[in-house]
């Protein structure tokens, strides 16, 4: 009997075994936060999914290394915002190993057991004598304190309106754990991963190889399926930590109840995060759900689901409250699935919109109500099988545009 | 030798054995002209393509059997711009059917020996007491006359802000023939093809299974490389009408030089409209060209072109005049082809940006200049072999939002 209970103001630093502090150094004006430290007590076992954009920036390069070699004995993570370290060459790599290692002569252990995260501008090198800094002012105020895991939770977003987090307690027959995670989203956002980074911590006891799998699973259904403008970044980043230190043997295989437990309990957290995402892209006005059934497997679900998503046309009809199905029937029909319009159907919320190929009676009134709403819903039938897929964006605004226009200068 | 001539007054006319004739039969509002009629003196080899959505507008399905069987005697085609008459059903068909039989019985032959093409809004009926209208309206003013080309160019548009014509006369060392053209664009543009509707008209002698051999050529290097928005609508349509009236024996075979002086004069009109569709996109103040070249083959150097001209973020920092070379950088990164971000260089018109995955001393006064100019060129090198594809888009900005948030209302 596994049952999730949230945790409305847990943060990172619920699960036993962390703490953070977060410090404005410098990257961002106004003096707003923009360096987070996340500092385990223990070694924990690490797990993490890196972008599959062909430009990396460093890193994750440098993170990837970590991984292979300390996936056991992980310390903890450096984030920064303000500055991506992307495009910045073999000094892009200094860097980040040097912002590992002044972590650790601090913190203890080598370079090696330190992860880093930045997000921000691409092609500038980070001001090390900042990041430097940053750490040095990060390191007396770390605590376990859930208001020490808040505070990183700002540290990390840019164009975000507000920070990201999740935590849950999972049980099960024979014990429980904590799973937390704080995430920034907000543009560059599409799967594989979402353009973000997210660090999730955990006290479940847990290889980092099943770890790995668990995280892999649970980012498919949650963090690859938000996607806000289709752009894959350089940096996204979504690393789980687990100290170990909850009251419970060692999860050793995925048939285990507490497996299955931490499994859901990693999903739960992971989808709140993606749905924030969505919910806080740039310039967003509507969070669009996208639910697509019907369909022959869940590889062509997702796929029309993700054409939709992506669809600029539908995504300002949404902006403009216009129950323009036209475009959401459009969409399906070039995704690369042979649908068939004329099996095809589609509702807004609960009102049907498009069936057999013809436009169904609307209620244009309704369809406004329904429109009116911050949390819209679009359902499409495929009637081709028996998979579905969710999906979740936001719609495309005059926001978006005076957002991106001048993000650099 | 081949020339070929611009004839900047030309128009769908220009080429012998057309008339043209526009009227406004109330399917947009304020009067603007909405159906044009264009028909030839004798029958016309016929040559067309049609949109790769799987959701197909009743002109799409009823065009294609016209063409099945009347491609050698194509008589002339009925467009209307305010309806697309998409997801229309069985009605939609009939209706397609109805208007070109209302043409044929007026002047001459059978439906079949015409075509329809129409743009608008999805999902709703033509109102066919409006088109039948329209078409007695038209006839008596079908006109040789240059000017009533462009009248005919001015009926077929929708959100576009200026008709889109072009025309030449391509001389070789025995003849010469006249090829012309008019399309729509403006949103829901994105190849395979532009959601467009295009017409071309020449007096070439030409076989139909020529006419479709140079149409898919000329049209791969011209309407498949523009892209608005990404949205490949359910009405694109190229269709190209030869009368033969030109003093020329008949083009047999691929080898002639009369056919290849014919197929780039077609080539030439049929860039002229694409550029002029991405340069009158939808709210673009800034016309985008993206070369990438050092490509390993043409279908990767389309492939990185493709998701650099889709990117929102690229869009709307060219829209913001910032130089904003990352998001190049990294959209050719997360376009699936395996470019190495140390190989790659990119270039904003003259002044390289990105060289050896690192930033460029970039001129940021000399980089404002180039962006406050109308026309901006992105040349991107992947240093990875000798193909090259230039692909036109244009900016994201406010005014598209403005004109797709309430499209339909």
């Amino acid at each position: 009997m596994i049952e999730l209970e949230p945790l409305p103001q847990g943060s990172i630093t619920t699960p036993r075994g962390f703490r953070a502090a977060a410090v404005a150094c410098g990257l961002k004006k106004n003096s707003a936060l923009d360096l987070a430290l996340v500092v385990a007590d223990v070694p924990c076992a690490a797990a993490a999914l890196f972008t599959t954009n062909r430009v990396q920036a460093a890193p994750i390069l440098y993170d990837k290394r970590v991984l292979a070699h300390h996936a056991s004995d992980l310390r903890g993570v450096v984030i920064n915002s303000g500055c991506a370290n992307a495009c910045t060459g073999e000094r892009g790599l200094q860097d980040a190993e040097a912002t590992a290692q002044a972590a650790a002569s601090r913190l203890g252990g080598e370079a090696g057991n330190y992860m880093v995260m930045s997000t921000g501008v691409i092609g500038q090198h980070l001001p090390m004598d900042k990041i430097l800094r940053g750490i040095e002012m990060a390191i007396p105020n770390l605590s376990a304190c859930e208001a020490a895991g808040h505070e990183a939770a700002h540290a990390i977003i840019t164009t975000d309106t507000r920070p990201k987090e999740a935590a849950v307690r999972a049980r099960w027959g024979g014990g429980s754990c904590l799973v937390a995670g704080m995430a920034k989203g907000s543009g560059m956002i599409h799967p594989n991963l979402a353009t973000m980074l997210c660090l999730i911590t955990t006290d479940a006891r847990i290889t980092p190889a099943l770890a790995q799998h668990a995280l892999r699973q649970a980012a498919e259904v949650s963090l690859n399926r938000v996607t806000v403008d289709g752009d894959t970044s350089t940096n996204d980043t979504a690393l789980l930590m687990a100290s170990g230190l909850a009251d419970m043997p060692l999860i050793a295989s995925p048939e285990e109840e507490a497996y299955e437990a931490f499994s859901q309990g990693l999903k739960a957290v992971l989808t709140a995060l993606a749905k924030e995402i969505a919910r806080d892209g740039e310039g967003a006005s509507h969070f669009i759900e996208i639910v697509v059934r019907g369909a022959a497997n869940e590889a062509e679900a997702k796929q029309v689901a993700k054409a939709i998503a992506h669809s600029p046309l539908v995504k300002t009809a949404i902006y403009g409250q216009d129950a323009n199905w036209g475009r959401i029937v459009c969409a399906a029909g070039y995704s690369g699935v042979p649908v068939d319009p004329d099996r095809m159907r589609v509702w807004l919320g609960d009102l049907e919109l498009f069936r057999e190929g013809r436009p169904y009676d609307i209620n244009e009134a309704r369809a406004k109500e329904i429109l009116a709403q911050p949390e819209v819903r679009i359902t499409v039938d495929l009637q081709m099988g028996e998979s579905e897929v969710t999906v979740w964006t936001c719609d495309l605004t005059h926001r978006y545009i005076d957002i991106n226009a001048h993000y650099r200068t």
